[in-house]
């Protein structure tokens, strides 16, 4: 399994009127902890996408444990089993960085397509090829 | 059970460079959703929360069956059944309107709190009322 | 010059923590506002982008004049004199309908591009006489 | 006269159907840019609201000079000159990082007031103290 931690602050205009994060801001956040778990493996989404391929989204779910606040730093933690499936699950706990307290938990799951026909396709080679590269690092070290 | 229909038409704000609505927007056409269904019921939210309540996310869930395109017309059917656990949860289906095909479906479940303590409380008379004098009518027609 | 009113109601998405609409939103009541504008004009933006031209923006500007607030309906009018420039402008106020107090002014300067050069281009024909039609109209009303 | 230079990434939540960045989250990219501004005077907007004041806009204008794309890492500069009128402006250009080509100029104009009162009032002293530090710190570095 990959794991990867990224770091984001929230922004006034992520907060709305109950004076926290609005609900709908966390698959945002959801999407910069994905993107940045694939750069940490070499492969970032927009060279997935320069070779034909995107992963739109087929379901989320929130779970919203407590709130986040204006200026607070946090934690996107993402992580990853690689699956040799059209669909792709990522999982997602976000954290207070203060307090390490959890502020969501959550999974987005993708699908492979090719961009030019829009269809579902098993992952290409040079992805999955990159997960096992970062899964026997991890293992490694 | 409590249903009702709203519509609301997608901005070129909403999408993505992926050509159609950027994932997290849902949620947003969720809360419209829902707010038209308590208004409908003669409850509007911002009278919820003028009387000393909110209803934050405890969670929500989107599936995602189609793309919506810009100024694609779009209906959200927002359904809801009356419990008197602090916890209520409205289902969502969003069709588009042209061919009323499906878009995405999802949930969002809610907690009663009482602003002042950030407590959960079961729900007020109000709003138990409201929603009854709605089921009753919906009954009769 | 053609004018065009519109009416929106405030999301919860819309507010930030200082308990009003986010300043950055504005833009995106602007461009409902001329969108409408458009279709008023039986020209909806959509046409023009599958006709091949883009309008994107080289400038905006807002003045805030009051608070929007959660739920509140807009009215957003939007105003337009026809220039065969490149460049086009469009001008915006925006009230409270309770009110009609203004909450907002601005405007927005946008320039004509070919999709495929991503070129500047003068206003194309089918536009100009879209326009033109409609100024008729107006007079003659 | 104080700047200050930070560095974001563009988000897939930030572009739109024509490919790039879209208008209105140039307002947003501005928050991060005086937030972090704030900061390095160490004077955080969020200490400022503790303290009793807000800030909110009473201008804001962008002129769009070029586009930003999905991953592009943007730098945000900010300047700004101590004033001490109620009203403060803010100057900003943002640049793609890898060319340094101009992407966006602007500015916001923002009001000092009591959040309890929502009066305009002269920038509080502990702010006035803040700049005139870090204006000293500049001019001696």
């Amino acid at each position: 399994m990959i794991v990867h931690r990224h770091e984001i602050r929230v922004r006034y205009a992520d907060t709305d009127k109950m004076q926290f994060v609005y609900n709908g801001k966390y698959l945002e956040y959801f999407e910069v902890g994905r993107t940045e778990l694939l750069r940490s493996l070499g492969l970032p989404y927009s060279e997935v996408e320069k070779r034909g391929y995107q992963l739109p989204l087929v379901e989320a779910n929130i779970k919203y444990k407590s709130a986040a606040f204006y200026d607070d730093l946090l934690i996107i933690e993402s992580s990853y089993q690689l699956e040799t499936t059209p669909i792709i699950q990522i999982n997602y706990t976000i954290y207070r960085k203060e307090t390490m307290e959890i502020i969501a938990e959550g999974f987005t799951k993708h699908i492979f397509i090719k961009e030019e026909t829009k269809k579902a396709v098993r992952p290409p080679e040079f992805y999955i090829q990159a997960i096992q590269n970062a899964e026997e690092n991890a293992r490694e070290n």
